[in-house]
């Protein structure tokens, strides 16, 4: 898939069908998103690869919002690794880890998959659910759950520019800003 | 180009011709920056553009990480607005800002153009400085700046994959992981 078409049509997926992910698109969409770049390339990121189906559904035990992981076949719980992180670089493993996310959200769907991308951390009674289900050690700090699965939902293109974002040079507000919906989600974890 | 090879042959460019980049382009990427998920969809990000050369060259003076902006015809700062994040999903300002970024990068690449992502965010030196040179109002967070042109250096595909930071089902420290090189960059902004 193209790639600006892929930018634009990569939606938040939450429904999918019971087939498995395959382990060559697993392998795929990791290294998409360690291809990501990271603050002096200090790559400061592990992957918990979840397909067994009781750990999944631990997950959303205490999030209403993390409802996708009910039916998804697979989750990737993307974490920052603080004891990877260059002392140069350090604080920047949130912003390394979000990049390497959106490089998998992108392949999984160019792969013909569906994502979406929940957020744990910095909420710190996910973050310390999901070190107890992981069984992370002490530095590992689970930032994100990717739910994954094959699509059984369609959704269309949403356009998304706001001029109104854009600045020239110095700050300017501009007018006209859009309206957004009011989230829905419970606990800030739905995208 | 193809999604996965855009991901995957996406690098750091550092080094720009002097040709400058054509409105469009600039339209392009920053569509795609804002076709990024977002928790809640709140949609926290501003974008200052900068293609004024004296504006571009107030900002290396505080950091010889941002070497790459001597050279850049342009440069876009994005900043996290605080006062558009919505009450359930605050602090996720820094993971949508970053995504918005990933998909810049990857726009710029698929589109000719060569781009390096330099941290502000969490160095508080360098925010004051951003704040400063563009006039940010209170609440409004410079966390990057990219450096924008047409290469003028060109870069082999790195492989990142790292199979030691893949856990399955549960934390496992894998062995054999690689070995990084030290940061060469100042201050922590250069990736």
């Amino acid at each position: 898939m193209d790639t600006i078409k892929a930018i634009q049509t990569r939606r938040s997926i939450r429904h999918y069908t019971d087939q498995p992910v395959p382990e060559p698109l697993i392998e795929l969409i990791l290294r998409a998103a360690m291809a990501a770049p990271s603050a002096c390339n200090q790559q400061a990121w592990e992957f918990v690869v979840i397909d067994d189906w009781e750990t999944i559904q631990e997950i959303p035990r205490l999030n209403s919002a993390a409802a996708p992981l009910k039916t998804a076949p697979l989750a990737i719980v993307v974490c920052g690794n603080l004891g990877r992180e260059l002392p140069l670089a350090r604080g920047f493993w949130v912003q390394d880890c979000s990049a390497a996310i959106q490089n998998l959200l992108l392949a999984a769907h160019a792969s013909g998959l569906g994502a979406v991308w929940m957020g744990v951390y910095p909420l710190d009674h996910l973050v310390t659910h999901l070190e107890t289900i992981l069984g992370l050690p002490s530095g590992v700090i689970p930032l994100a759950v990717i739910a994954i699965g094959y699509p059984a939902e369609q959704k269309g293109l949403q356009d998304r520019f706001d001029r109104a974002r854009v600045h020239r040079n110095w700050w300017k507000e501009q007018v006209g800003g859009r309206k957004r919906r009011r989230c829905d989600a419970i606990q800030g974890m739905s995208r």
